[in-house]
């Protein structure tokens, strides 16, 4: 028997993926393990054979996978040099499958809808998440419904559309849309692997994990991560305690959760010592991808970075885009907005924070910048133009710039 | 002392990047080995330590790396069943660091570079080789010189002008500029690293490399390829008859190039027997990355697949785009119209040939559909819409759809 627990009034609920919230605490559930010494695989190159003892799955169906291979950890030796910074490193989550760490997400809640015989899944997303789900619902020959917003663009519709999924533009507020997912997804059984699906948040903790081995067995002292709806920070977290209960390591790195200036809840209550988070009515940022005013695991995100010694911070749209900038021109990374506060708040935490020479610091890098081309529309691009009889003057007039 | 040969002449000549074709036969030149027992380092997670010892490097510069390890293979199931295939596997080229094949090459082209004191490269391309030149250029701080087309997509300037490259649009015609790009490479000692590049080729090999070993050290029996410069089906090809020198293999693979009806040179020259390629003057096809009309590397390609028992094919658009629908809607893989004519290739060839049912088919799908989103713009999109209030009779009537 399985179960899902709140740890907010420490109820265990067995296990229904459609029922994901605390009936009580209206907080999300999450999945509870028994105790047990727990090892990796480490001769496995798929990430879910790799960590399938911390996972919630007694196997892995190898039908449904689309290769959740280690993301590289590369080292960002040029930024490090230019801000005079200990070892940082790019946890490189934009070459999972889809683009987005959402899919060490959906890798896990698809093996386990499948697993429970769950024909239907579906997800409420404009971005990352839906082209994820709806990727791994076709391997797996599960009927996908991807619920968006009434004025989503063309292009994020054929980026879910394109794997065959049933596209509905709903008109009406976002976040309760979220919540009427959930009672439609029982009625009809369509499982809602949403931002703080459990089986979802699980599968988050294999990024944790693959940093913690390509590290060679210890754990940084930093993990910088976006914050939108708090799964992936939840997964994280997780991630390092399972490490720690499990005595692989002493002490858990400091978690840094961004978020956008023009929409950051968590940041706001964290600052002000608030246990509970609150909407944000005013939302304006360029970070599309974490801008979510009401994020459904938000006081859950509060207790465990308050619990783990962690930080919520935000930067704003121009560090953003210095950010993205530069870890395109001096790392040669290109990224999504969103992505990029990781670095904008490791340069804020910089002016603070004293780091010591041999700390190591991992900023997560969520999604691919190809998802973000609109984003780039405004900014100002040089390019030269020539003739074939002129370009050997143009090149050279170029030269020395 | 390291030279490049020309295989149509066997002269040797001493290594020069700015100098990469035969004087004589006008041929791309390759890189030329010492012949030695060569092995694998398979403890390594990239995959330029992995086949350093087939690589054209005395060792690996760990600044340059953007994460080039592993990209899956992915058992198409779905695929298997309903066309009543044998094995076929996609290997996912799309997820290396820019999201192309091109990254393969590029990043032993800059290794090279980096190593002989090269400071400054370039490419003449519209697409993937321009941004994967441009990120590994960025990474290295190296100047980058991205020549493109006149009436180039400021989407695709974009794509390569992120990383800080210099940009120059150039008008006239885009086959001259390729030869031209050389002759400025050598006044300004600017090291064009375009399609048929030896290093670029060499690099290509890793591919190869790595599906043997991912089929448990055995050669598959098909290896399907899109083609248009021609420089990754040499490097395939070279990756193989390595392993077989080796004694790695005993059989080659069956290597099918497999270009687009709307531009496909070397499937004509092909199929009428001839020895040399020659130029189309009308080009029109959806897979607008492998549409070049003149193949710089296409006489080779020609020479190098008659010896070793492969093939070259053309499918057309219609084809091509329900190949990229069925590998998105059956095995949740998203790849430009390019990649996709591997699948209609293989659907093409299973009409001629009859396949064992031991055989093990590798459909190399090179760059990610997100870099093409373009091409879907006239594509039928089905979407459906609800408003708050309607929406659980909206999902109740697609329920059973």
């Amino acid at each position: 028997m399985e179960f899902l627990e709140c740890l907010f009034c420490e109820n265990k609920y067995p296990l229904d993926v459609f029922n994901t919230f605390c009936p009580k605490c209206k907080e999300p559930l999450l999945y509870s393990y028994s105790p047990k010494k727990r090892k990796f695989f480490e001769e496995k190159t798929n990430s879910l054979y790799k960590f399938l003892d911390f996972l919630p799955l007694s196997n892995v169906n190898p039908y449904l996978l689309l290769g959740e291979e280690n993301t590289p950890l590369i080292r960002l030796s040029r930024l490090m040099e230019k801000y005079g910074l200990p070892s940082v490193f790019a946890k490189n989550d934009t070459l999972n499958p889809t683009g987005s760490f959402k899919d060490k997400g959906t890798a896990v809640s698809v093996q386990k809808a499948v697993s429970l015989g769950v024909e239907r899944i579906g997800s409420v997303s404009t971005g990352n998440m839906a082209s994820s789900t709806a990727a791994y619902g076709a391997k797996a020959k599960l009927k996908v419904f991807v619920l968006m917003k009434e004025d989503v663009t063309r292009e994020k519709l054929l980026s879910a559309g394109i794997y065959g999924s049933f596209l509905v533009r709903v008109k009406g507020d976002y976040g309760e849309l979220g919540h009427k997912s959930f009672s439609i997804g029982r009625k009809f059984k369509i499982y809602f692997m949403n931002s703080v699906d459990p089986f979802r948040i699980e599968g988050y903790k294999m990024t944790g994990f693959e940093i913690f081995l390509q590290l060679d067995n210890k754990a940084p002292q930093y993990i910088f991560v976006p914050v939108s709806a708090g799964g992936h920070l939840i997964g994280l977290i997780r991630a390092y305690k399972d490490l720690k209960e499990q005595g692989k390591i002493r002490n858990m790195p400091t978690f840094v959760g961004v978020q956008a200036q023009g929409c950051s809840p968590l940041a706001k209550a964290f600052s002000s010592g608030k246990q509970r988070v609150e909407r944000e009515n005013h939302v304006k940022t360029i970070a599309q991808s974490i801008s979510n005013p009401d994020p459904p695991g938000g006081n859950l995100v509060l207790k465990l970075i308050r619990e783990n010694g962690g930080k919520i911070i935000s930067v704003d749209d121009k560090d953003i885009l210095e950010a993205r900038k530069s870890l395109a021109e001096l790392e040669g990374i290109f990224c999504l907005p969103a992505s990029a506060t990781t670095l904008a708040g490791l340069w804020k935490l910089s002016e603070k924070v004293k780091f010591n020479s041999e700390d190591r610091i991992v900023l997560v890098i969520t999604g691919t910048g190809l998802k973000g081309m609109k984003s780039l529309e405004s900014s100002v691009l040089k390019s030269h133009e020539a003739t074939l009889s002129n370009l050997e003057k143009t090149i050279g007039s170029l030269i020395d710039e």
